[in-house]
């Protein structure tokens, strides 16, 4: 659900986004893997496991700097590296963090985003009773501050856990700053300008489809 | 990306999960007119703020139970509480978390999610270290207990938070614990028997499908 405006400079070899969501699930069954130390795994064994056909598999696949051998299938190391690399998990992408409530702390507090590449460098408040104060190492600047703070710590996202009112508003804010890329926990449906990046992360608007499909199972 | 399995009792209204994952835009939407005091808001003018179509916002909301005035629009506070009702919101649904390393503890203190309706009523984890803690009043428990703890708080959710190569594991021990729903937070494709809800939201997922577009767009 990442919203992207066409780039008009020449096209580049854009991967298809659902392909892009896919391969963290290969990534993450290809890690198991080799946490229990096997070394050659078949795009037929990885849809078995997954519930994809393995010839999507193997499309996918192909968009990546690696082949398989026929009859072993893909070295399992290998594949990790090559997919954890191309998904920009083993490089450092630095982000501030605006609104710094439940769950701006709590994005703070899960050191698994740093495994996934991303660094959550500085958060920012309008509250003058954390202002100034740290999580984790991470200090909380005044929201007026932003631009500074954004260049500063070199951070290109920008990641919004601000009450949804005042999504949009912190959008625009945080792009006026210099933000590239927004990754937006509001279920607002923000709008932004050419050329910024949205990934929208709504986990409670993910709670309405459980809801609803629980209570279609089990009436 | 909720996986769900046909059910074959007689069919009921099933709405579609596209109109599903836009109604809590929409709930946004109308929630920040209301702390704004609006009191109608037309279909236009919703489509305007968000990006959807006019057609599509009347077409969804026709699942509802509540219909627009020719000329004003849908009522803002009655439009509200509509879809926060639908969408579940205003019940309370209990859940169990399967894994309180850094991310369950992270959703345990996100205090949003009871606001959408989720309650988190207990902590299971093997780590003995934390079995007998509690993190906000929510106790932590043996794993190996699950089946009881989640029967004594009538939790039909189960959070699933643990390291990637303990998902299915974790799932398939949450299945035989009662668990009808399951709300998965790794990258891992879970396999799970017919009448079982997954809901998956791997945030780390959505990270790649941002670095990817960052990149392409200010290369």
């Amino acid at each position: 659900m990442t919203q992207i405006v066409p780039i008009k400079t020449p096209l580049r070899d854009i991967m298809p986004e659902p392909t892009l969501r896919r391969l963290p699930w290969y990534l993450a069954y290809v890690s198991m893997l080799r946490s229990r130390n096997v070394e050659y795994v078949s795009s037929t064994a990885i849809a078995k496991e997954i519930n994809v056909e393995a010839t999507q598999i193997a499309k996918d696949l192909s968009f990546l700097n690696i082949r398989g051998k026929t009859r072993i299938g893909y070295a399992v190391a290998a594949l990790e590296r090559v997919l954890r690399s191309y998904l920009g998990f083993n490089r450092e992408h630095n982000a501030v963090i605006i609104g710094v409530g439940s769950l701006g702390r709590a994005l703070i507090t899960d050191s698994g985003l740093t495994r996934y590449g991303l660094d959550i460098v500085a958060g920012l408040d309008v509250n003058p009773e954390i202002i100034g104060s740290s999580i984790m190492n991470v200090p909380v600047f005044d929201i007026k501050d932003i631009a500074e703070v954004r260049k500063n710590f070199s951070a290109e996202i920008a990641i919004i856990t601000v009450p949804v009112e005042k999504a949009q508003e912190t959008a625009d804010i945080a792009i006026a700053a210099g933000a590239k890329a927004l990754w937006n926990f509001t279920p607002f449906r923000i709008r932004t300008p050419e050329g910024i990046v949205v990934q929208n992360t709504s986990i409670y608007a993910h709670l309405a489809v459980m809801y609803n499909r629980l209570n279609l199972v089990n009436p």
